[in-house]
C-alpha cells in the first residue's frame, strides 16, 4: 500500500515499511495501477501529486478521532489516531503539540518549526539573521547572537513539551523530531505515526 | 533632554519625563537648537532620523557594561544599565532576556515578539494566518487553531521568563512589556528602562 502525507513543505510517502520525501516540483513517476492513499494540509502540492497520477485516493475523511477541537489538521488526526495515550510532538515546518488521552483528543498547540524561528528572526532584523546552533549549551545563558536565537527557541520548545507531559509518554515524529526526542527520557521516535494513523483508519474502510 | 531610542519599527524618544514614538518616515520636526543624544540597532532608521534633525550625538559608546557577551544590542545594554540586580525582559519586535547580578550582565537571549510569531505562522500556512490572541486561557489546552498558536507563543515566553527568574526581580520594558509583566509577581513595568540607562551613562560622560 502506497501512502502520502502532503505536507507544507514536502511530500512524504510510505511504502512497505519504508519512507521518503519528495518535492511538490519533481515527483517521481509511480507505477500508474497503484493507488496513492493520501492525506493534505496544502492544496498547491497536493494538484501537484495529483498532475503527477492519476489514481490517487484522499483519505482525509476516513481519520475521525474523538475531540472538541475545531479545525483539527488531518496530519495531525491521523499522528493522534495512532496513539491512545500520550503526547504527541509533530516536529516539522510548524511543531504541534496534542494530548491523547484513553483514544480521546484533548486538544493541543502550535509553535513555530526551527527553520521558522530562523527565518522570523531574520526578518526581524538583518543583525539577527544567523543559523539555529542545535548544539548550543541550554544550561548556560548565551554569551553572543547565534547563541541567544538558538537557545530562546530550542528551550522555549522543549520546556512547552515538558510542562504538557508530565508523566505522559511522549511520541515525537516530523523532520526534527528526532533531534527534539534526545531531550526527554520518556520519548519515542517514529517518523511513520502518520502512516500508521492513516493505516488504522484505511483498515476500518477498505 | 531630548533623547531617542531607535528600534527596529519604531523610533521611541523621550524628554521631560514623556515618552513617544515615531515612525522612521515621518518624523516630527523638533527644535533645532535641541541635541537629540540617540542610540541606534538600525541603520536605515537611524539616516532617517540624522536628515530629520541636523544635532544628533550617538550615545551609544558611552554605554558600558561588563559583560562576557560578544554583540550586544545597544539597545539592550542600555536597559541592563539602569538595573544593578534582576532580569531585564524588552518586549518590542523581538523579546530580549538579560540577567544582571551585582552590576555584571551575566548573559542573555533572544525569542520572536508576538507579532513575529503571527507572521512567522501566516508563512508556514495559510490556515495558520490568525491573530495572536491575547486573553487566551493559559490553564486548558486549546480547541481551535487561533487559540493553538496565541497558546503557543505566549505560554513559550512565560515558560521561559519564568525560568530564568526564579527568585529575581523582573523589568519589563517595550510594547509588550506591559502584558507579559501581569502574569509575574515580582515585576515592574518600566516603558523608560533603556533612557534611564541613557541617562546614567551620559551623566559620566557630559
Amino acid at each position: 500500500m502506497l501512502l502520502c502525507d502532503v505536507g507544507n513543505t514536502f511530500l512524504h510517502f510510505y511504502h512497505d515499511g519504508k519512507i521518503w520525501k519528495e518535492k511538490p516540483s519533481i515527483l517521481s513517476k509511480k507505477k500508474e495501477n497503484v493507488p496513492i492513499y493520501y492525506i493534505s494540509v496544502n492544496e498547491r502540492s497536493e494538484r501537484c501529486l495529483l498532475a503527477s497520477h492519476t489514481y490517487c485516493v484522499n483519505v482525509g475523511e476516513y481519520i475521525e478521532i474523538k475531540s472538541e477541537y475545531k479545525g483539527l489538521g488531518v496530519d495531525r488526526k491521523a499522528a493522534c489516531n495512532a496513539i491512545d495515550e500520550g503526547v504527541i510532538i509533530d516536529a516539522g515546518s510548524a511543531i504541534t503539540i496534542d494530548v491523547m488521552q484513553e483514544g480521546i483528543h484533548l486538544g493541543g498547540y502550535i509553535m513555530p518549526g526551527l527553520n521558522a524561528y530562523k527565518k522570523m528572526c531574520a526578518e526581524i532584523s538583518p543583525t539577527l539573521d544567523k543559523n539555529i546552533e542545535t548544539g548550543v549549551n541550554l544550561s548556560a545563558l548565551p554569551h553572543n547572537t547565534t547563541d541567544a536565537l538558538s537557545f530562546g527557541a530550542i528551550k522555549s520548545i522543549i520546556l512547552m513539551i515538558k510542562h504538557t507531559s508530565q508523566t505522559k509518554k511522549l511520541y515525537f515524529t516530523g523532520g526534527d523530531g528526532k533531534f527534539f526526542a534526545r531531550f526527554f527520557e520518556n520519548a519515542i521516535y517514529d517518523n511513520t505515526l502518520v502512516f500508521k494513523g492513516m493505516q488504522k483508519a484505511l483498515q476500518k474502510h477498505i
